[in-house]
């Protein structure tokens, strides 16, 4: 197995979404539609990652993805971060929740990893930054695709040098969390999917997953024509009965009362593009803190959820939000199809 | 003629780029390689205009458009403006050059329409707002095609609304001015090009002119994928031989020094992209107040051209500005042209 487009029928791949929405059952319907899903890490314990894996492995022999957040050293300003959470005193008065520990974690990484090499899918790809070179080799010396969040050419020649035989390219367009490596604020960080293809084609020869803002099969066909080997979803997917993503947030998708999305730190302290909410729009001064202002908020976002508020819940979308149906997984994949074969 | 595709050889556009790049010999190198050309009326008095119209016409048969600004009622706030002209002193010490009056024009709009209804070019493309219905109108019963520049769903929906027959969807990735109708700084009205190609298809069917960090044959393949009509590139022809950019600007676009583009306000209090130099650095919060910033910051930018100081120049350019070369704008043309033909 030497090329990634082997892994399934379609070069279609329903993107890992962490913190719910992504759920075996969706990666075994991807599978069963010809493409290639995802399992999300974040958030999650190894042992929970492991049940996940177990749960595909038992409905299914096909190819399938797990995504790791890489941890980061802590970018927090104490006092900015107190101050940060002071301003949810509203938020946590409303929902009779009192705000989390703004503390540093590294979501499991050595857990994970361990799990993960000693019985290995045929894909992982990291978010957030590039993983440690051996364990990058270890990856691919078990014959596992090692792909590489990246959203510029420079993060795209740092992941090729530091073992990733697949990049994973996510535009500006794309829904959740930026998977920019350094938490700051450097300007021009923000490519567009289309330029972010071309940009990498200039750096590097690896294959190149695009995510960001694809809906539909003139989308699918556009990437493709682009130069990339595979087109990732996942808000289109958001919405489908497999995914697990809280009702809130499937109602919130199709509601005509949002009608934009924006980039924001207000919920975890990292840049993630969802709809414009109260939240949002209450909030535009979060500092970089990741995942220390995320732990803050869990259990704000928890008792949204559900409260059923959308308008305190982190509604994760990418800018072709409007496209995202509730058709069950399988069908939104057979749509996108004929966007494969235009080339 | 009723289609827009039938008034070049190609579904390639050199874009209008006003305040220099754009000049009659553009234009018609345009049209001798099978490409639609742009005069770029911004900037200009009317009289000017007309001469490189009549230039065009001299030299060639062929169709081409003119874009035109559309002037909007000033946003500024005279205080912020003060405060912003005087902290240009440090610039205009350096430049020798007092920063201009940050005065509101309309950019002779009621002449320019006037001379171009008179004698209309193939397509009127606008910027920065709609036309009034009846001077869209004027141009549809001349057999001009109406083209309005917009950055979002909503935005098309409106230029339709308003009479355009044609739209150019610009993309966040877009080099110079954001098209963005409103000067202001509402979230969530940044799309992405592939994203914002699919959303608008989904509010109108009228042809889509695709504009925004597009650089190859490969990008130009994806936006007509993605339904464009066809593509529309700038920043690709800023080094040519016929593009009248200041040599200083055709040099930074070279300059390994120039890493990365950012949006700013600082040179026009518009938002535009460009280069991140040190003035853009050194003046992150110029209000929206166009085109008074324009006018306080044009001698400076004089200054800093014939200087040959590309730090205190709006050095305009698109996310893809690296693949940008100094061959003639037919040889770029010709290696475009493969991209036309995948579809």
């Amino acid at each position: 197995m030497d090329d990634i487009r082997d892994l399934s029928r379609w070069p279609i791949i329903v993107a890992p979404m962490a913190g719910g929405p992504s759920t075996p059952e969706l990666v075994v319907a991807a599978a069963q539609a010809g493409a290639l899903g995802f399992l999300a890490a974040g958030y999650q314990t190894a042992a929970a990652m492991n049940a996940e894996i177990a749960a595909v492995r038992t409905a299914s022999d096909a190819a399938f993805g797990v995504n790791v957040f890489v941890p980061q050293a802590s970018t927090a300003d104490p006092a900015k971060v107190a101050a940060y959470v002071a301003a949810l005193e509203p938020d946590a008065r409303r929902l009779q929740t009192p705000a989390g520990q703004p503390v540093w974690d590294d979501d499991s990484w050595d857990a994970k990893i361990e799990s993960l090499l000693a019985d290995p899918p045929a894909l992982v790809s990291f978010t957030f930054g590039c993983p440690p070179a051996d364990v990058a080799a270890a990856f691919r010396d078990r014959g596992t695709f090692v792909a590489v969040t990246v959203t510029s050419p420079d993060e795209a020649a740092a992941a090729v040098g530091a073992g990733a035989n697949c990049l994973c390219a996510q535009g500006f367009e794309a829904g959740a969390h930026r998977g920019t490596f350094a938490n700051d604020e450097r300007p021009g960080q923000d490519y567009g999917l289309l330029a972010l293809i071309g940009e990498i084609g200039q750096v590097t020869e690896v294959p190149v997953i695009a995510a960001g803002g694809i809906a539909g099969p003139a989308a699918v066909a556009a990437v493709l024509a682009a130069g990339a080997t595979a087109a990732q979803l996942g808000t289109a997917f958001l919405r489908c009965p497999q995914s697990g993503a809280r009702q809130a947030h499937k109602d919130a998708l199709a509601d005509p009362r949002f009608t934009t999305t924006a980039i924001t730190r207000a919920f975890t302290g990292r840049r993630a593009r969802g709809l414009v909410n109260q939240f949002m729009i209450d909030h535009p001064g979060a500092p970089p803190a990741y995942p220390e202002i995320h732990n803050a908020t869990r259990p704000l976002r928890a008792a949204a959820a559900a409260a059923g508020d959308p308008d305190r819940l982190n509604l994760w979308a990418g800018q072709a939000f409007r496209a995202a149906c509730d058709h069950a997984a399988g069908e939104i994949i057979e749509r996108l199809i004929p966007g494969t074969k235009r080339n």
